[in-house]
This record gives structure tokens, sequence and C-alpha cells, in this order.
């Protein structure tokens, strides 16, 4: 296998306009304990580029276990970013489907080759995730993370 | 556990326009075969039912194993159903999460009476399917698959 060397899922992202509420829901549907709501960091931490540019855009988050696959749910704020045009465009749903990755910057590169634009790129605490503008293509937005080695 | 009794995501199924073209770019993109495209069956064998009455509709079917989860692209066509429905309504992109459970009639009551109402239900060779509207709750459908024994 070649390309981004992995087919596995491991979230599914969906945006949101209340995060608590629709937390409550899946809690309560699925029995299952609500997780903990963070927030990305503040933009000297997670650097995060929308288009390009610099962004102070921050969301709430927070993650279900559902097997292999975490659901996000993702509530973002006003400032600019791919969470804020898409539910702003389409509405509360899923926003993208996210693989584990190694090696961002071809992997990056391998996919705007095949006509999918890097769209917001960001540093989480551990890591680093891209958001690849593949929705003409696959329908749905992949993300791209690299966690970084614990030795 | 209770309520669907599982937690475990199988598919996220995903509405398209042209089944043959986004199939194309998943092989591409992910460098894996083309999966074989089928037919949902004819009202006869599939007996589906979309807001309680039965609907003739058919859907164009593939998927792609993406480690726990299927992908599943779905094109359907003109008559009433949640597929088209969905996709005239938000255009092209994520419908749907899959569940596999075990006790059809009880987890759909259950749903029900958690304010997801029924919106689709139908059989496919060696199970039947159903659809549960819980975009209000949970910003993406539900579907419940329900696998029939193999002695």
């Amino acid at each position: 296998m070649s390309g981004l060397d992995t087919t596995c899922v491991t979230q599914i992202g969906i945006l949101v306009n209340d995060i608590e509420k629709v937390r409550q829901a899946y809690s309560e549907i699925f029995q299952i304990e609500e997780p903990e709501i963070i927030e990305t960091g503040p933009i000297e931490e997670a650097e995060t580029n929308y288009r390009g540019k610099p962004s102070e855009a921050r969301s709430k988050l927070c993650f279900f276990n559902f097997g292999q696959v975490q659901i996000e749910l993702i509530q973002p704020d006003q400032h600019p970013s791919t969470w804020r045009e898409y539910l702003d465009e389409h509405g509360e749903g899923v926003h993208h489907i996210a693989f584990v990755i190694n090696g961002m910057k071809e992997k990056v590169m391998y996919l705007e080759g095949k006509g999918i634009p890097l769209v917001q790129e960001g540093e989480y605490d551990g890591g680093r995730y891209s958001y690849m503008d593949s929705t003409d293509n696959l329908k749905v937005l992949l993300e791209l993370l690299e966690n970084d080695e614990v030795s």
C-alpha cells in the first residue's frame, strides 16, 4: 500500500451548534458516560492556519469511543475556520473522517497532488492535524492526524 | 449496557449523485481496488417502507473496507426514500452511521421511545435494516442492521 498508508478510519467529526445538548443526547441514547468537553488551544499553542492565514478560531470538542472509531462533536467559535465555514454552509452534521498517519508533510503533498487542497492545519497536545478538502472527490473532508512518538 | 447494546459503528453511509465517479476517487486516493456496485432489491424483495408507505425506491451501493468501518456509497433513484430526501435537501455527503444489533423490533421501539422515529425499513439478502431519524438529536441518522444467524 502507498498513498496514505492507511485505510483505517479513527474519527467521525460532527459539527454542532450546542455541544452540551448533543453530548447529552449521545450519552442518553447510547447509555454511556458524558465525556469531558475540551477546547482547542489559543492561537499561540494551536498555531491554527486556515486557508493560508493564521486564525484565532477555537472549538469545543468531546469524544465518544465507538469501537475503533471516535465520534467527535465540534462546536466552533465565530472566527474563520473550516468548522465555521462548513457549519454555516451545510448546517449541523458530519464534517470529516479522520485517519492517523505518519509523515504529515508527504501525506499532505500526496493529497494535494490528487487535487485535494490543505484547508486548515494546527497543533494539539501531542500531535498535529491537517484538514484536506476532499468534498468534491470523496463527499466528505479528510482529517490527517499525526501523533508524536512517546519515548 | 442496555439501550442498543452496542456502540460499535460498522458503516458510514455517504450519499452521492454519481457512484462510479466517487468510487473511482476513493479507489485512486486510498489506492485500493474498486468494489463491485450492487443494487438494492426490487420492492418484492426489499419490501422497502418509507414513512409508513411501501416505496419502489432502490439504490446503487458499494462498500469500501476501512478497518472496523465500511464506507458505503449510496446513489438513490428518484422514488421516495430517506436517501433521495436527504440528498435533495442537503446535497452529497454523510447520511448515516450504522450499528449491527440484535432484536430489531425492540431496538426500534427503544429509539422511538427516545423521540427518534423510524423513517425507512427494508430487507436485504441475509438481514434487514431500519433507518432512525436521529438528525435532531445526534446530527446524523442511525441505521440499525440485523443479520440472520447462519446455522
